[in-house]
């Protein structure tokens, strides 16, 4: 049993209430508590030392990122995050100045987007550090967006670029708050998800929650510049279109729109964000799976992307 | 520096927004998000594996500790509860049986109390294991119960029994929800806080944020039989009383009420709470401190409880 498949049989059957629009299985939970015109979105993450930073992390980046997370949940939906609690576990040799350090890079991110942060929690941990972040953020009424919104023939857009992100990104991204919000308050966005594990493992959360496939453009695909070096170094064992492709932690946007929408997004894209890649890399199919194509075929990619690509190379 | 040191340091300075009522500092944060008749109660709290509990807990009782920690802050405001979200640090190693168990003791908390689990994650942590819970609640408009209202001449009152809780009550502790919602819907109750660092250790919490002190009667402190059974076996080394003092993890209410209100309050809870013990334990006064009053006279109690009974016992 993976992470997903214990996810899924944790969250069948979890208790709920008159308040929950969508539970456990989306970025955020939605939640209706009797705002006139809003809904709540509501998430939970953590960074765990020795698997999301290193001990020589710079703990200011390991408190921009504990809190950058959830912010990109919160953009995933189209939302407008809050405030948020933090828990932070520490052993009881480290230095109280690195929790005070962390706090500076969750405060510095926290004002750049009017995040009130309400409560802030320390306990003891025997020997590992971890940082847990709960955001709370709001929507317009029936606004969020889900990912299970996507319809057939829709056109599948990605921000940024792929891959690579454990070179620096991983620590210092900014969250796609305001495209995310910018996105969905121009036009009808059928789906969307933040990119937390990858393309190749992402997208099928979409897919599947919408009960579709997709076929990816290999030669659409954004190749970061840290990916292509990072293929490089590997002498190209794994391609560079591979790593974009499956690597984790890019906090970009993948959203689908109707294909009518496809062209004018674009160009209003490009005129409000002339700085932040926007590509359209594919469409939704009625056919499950994601299928890549290139000058050589089409290929079936899998969650982990490995297993044809690799043998097609 | 100690942990409260440290948190006072960290949320000195914390960012803020128009939402934020009470921020971080009391059991909850109180958030104004737009409900026209009720806030927001906001906490996060977490259980940490060798801390909170050992390898070998049930894992159904990890799960009930985890969110019952939570449930009891929510009490400590006089709020009501509504949904949850859970993060899970795991290592690769465990078995995900153990994780579905932590949920059903989740799970079964939260179905008794209407709280709507909307999200679950886990996440890969080394070798540690420790369980994030935020908590959502709720409470009608300016109607939560700080820290900070207690006034001079107040009764302080405390619900159940002290200490011990060590012998297994943290684990399987029964959140005061139904008697604090009771509480402050009946009566003018000006402050409150759950006991989870012990009576010695909360109730300077109550004084410091209301710029008061208190005067303790030694022979009102209800010592549970758990205290008493550990007292004997520590051959009197530390008495009972000391140790339904100092122990944490208590998780009953401590509250003040105007003294005319004290003697209705007692008849009326044990009308409605007979099987809860509710003892008058003392009242506030100007002068700051701890002042635990016994045959031999007037002794300073410190946050720890030690130094100066100790050595009067």
């Amino acid at each position: 049993m993976n992470e997903f498949e214990l996810i899924a049989r944790l969250t069948a059957s979890l208790p709920s209430n008159e308040s929950v629009i969508v539970g456990a299985g989306d970025d955020c939970a939605v939640l209706d508590v009797g705002i006139p015109d809003r809904q709540l979105l509501f998430k939970t993450d953590a960074v765990v030392e020795g698997i999301h930073f290193l001990a020589d992390t710079l703990p200011e980046k390991v408190g921009h990122k504990a809190l950058a997370r959830c912010l990109s949940d919160v953009a995933a939906m189209g939302g407008t995050p809050g405030s948020a609690v933090i828990t932070i576990g520490l052993p009881p040799k480290r230095d109280p100045g690195w929790v005070e350090q962390v706090y500076d890079g969750i405060r510095n991110l926290a004002t750049r987007y009017a995040v009130a942060i309400v409560g802030g929690e320390t306990t003891t941990s025997p020997d590992c550090v971890f940082i847990s972040v709960a955001l709370l953020g709001s929507i317009p009424k029936g606004r969020a967006v889900l990912r299970s919104g996507a319809k057939v023939g829709d056109a599948l857009f990605v921000t940024g670029e792929l891959g690579g992100s454990i070179s620096g990104k991983h620590l210092d991204f900014e969250p796609r708050l305001a495209e995310a919000q910018w996105l969905s308050s121009r036009f009808e966005i059928h789906s969307m998800i933040d990119l937390s594990d990858g393309l190749a493992g992402d997208l099928p959360h979409i897919l599947h929650a919408s009960g579709l496939g997709a076929e990816l453009r290999a030669d659409a695909i954004p190749i970061s510049r840290a990916a292509k070096v990072a293929a490089k170094e590997l002498h190209e064992t794994k391609s560079a279109l591979m790593l974009a492709l499956t690597e984790g932690e890019d906090f970009e946007l993948l959203f689908t729109v109707a294909p009518s929408d496809a062209v004018p997004l674009l160009d209003q894209w490009k005129a409000r964000f002339s700085d932040v890649r926007l590509g359209c890399i594919g469409r939704l199919i009625e056919e499950p799976g994601v299928h890549l194509c290139d000058k050589t075929g089409v290929h079936p990619l899998t969650s982990g992307g490995y297993a044809h690509l690799r043998q097609s190379k």
